[in-house]
């Protein structure tokens, strides 16, 4: 006898139609390990909305071009609508990252809260502007709320920590959480490569967005390091609190000096103990865990038991980032009566 | 109010006492951060118990130069009656390995079964052995069964893979599961000594056994790909289902060539679809996350969504190995009532 289990999907972007993919497409694997058959409701866009409580076929809303193709397709139906009045379990909240206000995301996750539907989301905006009233939030209305694909997309950080390493008081984090940073670097010093060079490149891969601030300026590191601190070390801090140095500076010239003397600069984010959480480049021994090549992500996680867990894998991608999003998915509905 | 767990530790060896020294020393952290109070009322070993229901002090235990200097020892009270005849929530079967016919751990997990207990255990002999029997047993009885330590001692395989990538198929498995054979081959490529040379100061800095068959002929690599393969792939199969070769016949100038070529030569473990799980030296390229040095272990996982994730940690130590078991036993007390 299969649970089901009834969702919404909020925010159609990359993640939001990787994420009703992989939904379909593990649908049956899925159905048959965990006995758990995930059932798409609704999905909130900008523009309206698309609601049928009998369930939306995932894969045809992925294949339409645009949303309002599709026959239940309500426009102006707001997001924040349909999670407040579609009877659902859980909501993903897939808006875009917006670091300044957090919204829309903020919004649509109090609401969800206030209505009684537990949260999983991969946006960072509103984890990093107001993450305790949030978990304050999601813990007086009794929800479960689950951000593993906001930090590091494929790559396993929270739910290790808290599944695996539980015994062990957690003393430092470094890594590398931005694999466009990555790229650029790694590019740079193979290929003796100017930034702006290497950054066009990289745009043209789309490997960096078109405005690439975000991510080079090191402020997409520091949105993770708010995360992690918060969740990981409970501390209370938000982005300002955070220590931050980008890449733009960084010449081919320090780069070939540095591994001439042994080393890769690497855009590094930590939080030690209790000292400011800072991202930086920082000179890193070829052959240390951390000077991994590419778009991969890496995190390095000390602690007093266990000494030092190194995890490394995919930081971005739509398939990637759902298997992230996937696994908050089943660790609820599998709490769910 | 703090939710009191009774537990016994059977086998008071190396990681019999690790696991009662974390214990004691986290016992605070476990407290305030879990709302749990293990209590060890019981200690197995070969020749007699102590058995205390008002409880044991572990520190005390482990400062014991023997266990029959216990007020409360009891010559000749076997294992198993304790198992038996204690009440108990959770028993820590550490004896040692014995991977011909899985005993005693096989009998005292079967006991511990039987009388509604809960086991967490490091123990690879009967999990080597027995496997799909002990997991029968536990289910058949409604108990949990966890062994996160069996393999790569601090290194989280198994509840990373459950709790963290549960969306995903697993294509494969590959990783350097011994820390004494990557220590060997590191010290004879870095050195350029001999086999017996380094094997000598391995045993010396206490890294190798005196007797070293079960490590360098690859046999304890090849109990870990059982354990992965039967709990992670579904597979039913035991010990004599893996293709085993060990590191004895490998020579500094192979390493040597080897690493002219940008190559480290690895024993590795690998489990690949549907092939028969294979221990082997390999030629690992220098550059490949696998190519670690010293006595770590690795592992990386190949999955449908999220890519490769690659972890690496301590495979082995007393302390880091109690990582494990206390992450298994703060799970498993977590879900008792």
């Amino acid at each position: 006898m299969l649970k089901k289990v009834r969702i919404l999907i909020v925010g159609f972007g990359v993640i939001g139609r990787g994420v009703a993919r992989s939904i379909s497409e593990k649908r049956e694997f899925i159905n048959g390990k965990y006995g758990i058959d995930f059932e798409l409701v609704g999905i909130g866009e900008r523009e309206g909305s698309i609601v049928c409580e009998k369930g939306i076929d995932p894969m045809e809303a992925c294949m339409l071009k645009s949303l309002n193709e599709h026959p239940h397709w309500k426009e102006g139906a707001k997001a924040i609508d349909i999670i407040k009045g579609v009877d659902a379990d859980i909501v993903i909240e897939a808006t875009p990252t917006n670091i300044d206000t957090g919204e829309p995301g903020m919004s649509h996750m109090m609401a969800a809260f206030e209505t009684k539907k537990h949260v999983v989301t991969s946006n960072k905006g509103p984890l990093t502007v107001a993450y305790t009233r949030l978990k304050k939030a999601a813990e007086e209305n009794d929800i479960k709320f689950m951000f593993e694909a906001s930090v590091g997309g494929a790559m396993p950080v929270l739910n290790m920590v808290r599944g695996t390493l539980q015994a062990n008081e957690i003393l430092g984090i470094e890594g590398i959480l931005n694999g466009t940073c990555n790229y650029i670097l790694t590019r740079m010093m193979t290929e003796g490569l100017p930034y702006e060079h290497v950054l066009s490149e990289a745009q043209e891969l789309g490997i960096a967005e078109s405005d690439p601030t975000y991510d080079v300026e090191g402020i997409d590191t520091a949105c993770k390091l708010v995360i992690l601190a918060n969740s990981i070390f409970d501390m209370d801090i938000s982005y300002k609190d955070v220590s931050v140095t980008g890449i733009t500076n960084i010449t081919s010239e320090a780069l070939k000096l540095a591994y001439d003397d042994g080393y890769v600069i690497k855009l590094v984010g930590e939080i030690q103990n209790n000292n400011k959480p800072a991202v930086a480049p920082h000179l890193v021994p070829k052959d240390h865990p951390l000077a991994v090549g590419g778009t991969l992500n890496i995190i390095s996680i000390r602690t007093d038991l266990a000494g030092e867990i190194t995890v490394t894998g995919k930081g971005a991608g739509a398939v990637e980032t759902s298997s992230s999003i996937l696994s908050d998915l089943i660790s609820i509905a599998n709490e769910i009566p």
